[in-house]
């Protein structure tokens, strides 16, 4: 069977990665419009197909088309394709929104085509990690009925996985996905600065640190969240945690109030354990509003 | 040149897995002492080695001797075995406590003996993990100046790589492994249960997770903390957060507290990143103060 024809509006790095990824996979592509010229070229130069700004140009020749703008101007670029003639029968319209329902390209439903949410849940620092980490991730699917079949053959051409959600579950689905992610990259960030104070640097402090992390993720896939939780928490080892507070205060407020916030929400993650009991629970609890602002 | 006869006291998951990965390396193992008769013979009957619950009998005659107990009886271990005639001059004896300095068993000087802690930065969910997960793991290194050839060869040997620290700079330095791995469970823990909000298993949101986890690490690992931001905060997307918060003060008031704590930390990652300027970082700002209890 032959593939869609898509068009890709937002030549960021989740529309190019897509572009290039399902061309490969013989997705034939009408064209990428993006509001820079530039974004546009770099990825349709690459695939031998149209450019341009105005999105309705390649938008009516697709039988796909993936909104892949900003969130903030999804719903905008999708009205003004609309007025201008680009939307038409039969088509399907994805935004790769995470925290949107289909509802934001609702529009197109007016002139007759299908309005879907399909969200990868990866993170791209860039376009080439982006084509890297696609394959293997799982992506929300969301929208009007009809379009679910086209969506999961597209995640499986992508080599991802899928799962279905409500839309009104997308902003609780999308914030979890920024605390797996976004606060991920904090927490690192966090445990990083703590080094450099006796002088690593922060690539070295990562560098040691990621066998760490590594095998806590692994310990996470394996046992799960709270049986893979270790350390001085877990153990209800008060002492060890009152030291890490006094120096913590010397390195900032703002650290030794996240360190406490956080080791509140963990004492509960060790009592799903089951390796403290409540009387040491209220212990470290104690411990930890001191630490707090 | 032979290994040196190794003795371990405290039979959990770092003391266990030291004697069998080290046996494996040619070390001999002269015994394994625990509080419980039960673990100590655990290890020891693989190794057909003694196993006793008075660590002296097997520390007198080890070169090298792990104190591996739990950190708040190290002392009193490393008091009463010295004590007992246990410890000899020429022996290093070495504790694996992340936090405390080589001084928590610098009894053992008093009879001419070495002092030195050597700390696996690394987290082990059990024996079998621990065993998997040392090899390839950052190990750091500080007591006694004579005891660092000696615990180099033993890093080497375990499969690891070593830096030295500081005795002073150990409760950050373990401050800043809690927030990269204890932290880190947390973390999923949370992204975890909100996926349970909308129907997902805890295992099944760490799967859908899983990719986007990994995808993460690997940004960070290639551009580091700062760069490997992505996500609203990196975008200075406040109608997104707002979004967030909302549905995630139906979930909890610890659970809106913490996402906005973690917020307010990654504004800073944000503004290291340059992706925000300072006004928008101002907005995030205020959209996250409202949400903190």
């Amino acid at each position: 069977m032959s593939k869609p024809k898509i068009a890709v509006v937002g030549a960021g790095k989740v529309g190019s990665a897509l572009a290039l990824l399902l061309n490969r996979q013989g997705y034939p592509v009408a064209g990428v419009a993006s509001r820079s010229i530039h974004s546009a070229r770099r990825v349709a130069e690459e695939l031998h197909v149209p450019a341009t700004v105005k999105p309705e140009e390649v938008t009516v020749s697709g039988d796909v088309v993936f909104i892949t703008t900003p969130d903030r101007v999804i719903a905008d670029v999708a009205e003004e394709i609309t007025e201008r003639g680009g939307f038409r029968s039969g088509q399907v319209i994805f935004h790769t929104s995470g925290a949107h329902s289909a509802d934001e390209v609702g529009v197109v439903r007016s002139v007759g085509a299908l309005a879907a949410s399909l969200h990868p849940l990866q993170s791209f620092a860039d376009i080439k990690m982006a084509m890297e980490n696609l394959p293997g991730s799982y992506f929300a699917l969301e929208g009007d009925s009809g379009t679910l079949p086209l969506a999961e053959q597209i995640v499986q051409d992508l080599g991802g996985k899928h799962f279905t959600i409500a839309a009104a579950d997308k902003p609780l689905y999308h914030a979890a996905a920024c605390v797996a992610s976004n606060f991920l990259v904090s927490l690192m960030h966090f445990a990083t600065e703590l080094y450099s104070h006796f002088g690593l640097s922060q690539s070295e402090s990562f560098e040691a640190l990621y066998p760490l992390i590594r095998g806590t993720i692994k310990n996470i896939s394996q046992v799960g969240p709270p049986k893979a939780l270790t350390g001085p928490i877990a153990r209800g080892d008060g002492p060890t945690l009152e030291g890490h507070l006094k120096v913590l205060r010397d390195v900032g407020e703002q650290e030794c109030d996240l360190y406490c916030r956080l080791g509140l929400y963990t004492i509960k993650v060790a009592l799903e354990k089951g390796s403290i009991n409540a009387g040491e629970a209220k212990k470290l609890d104690e411990i930890f509003r001191e630490g707090i602002l």
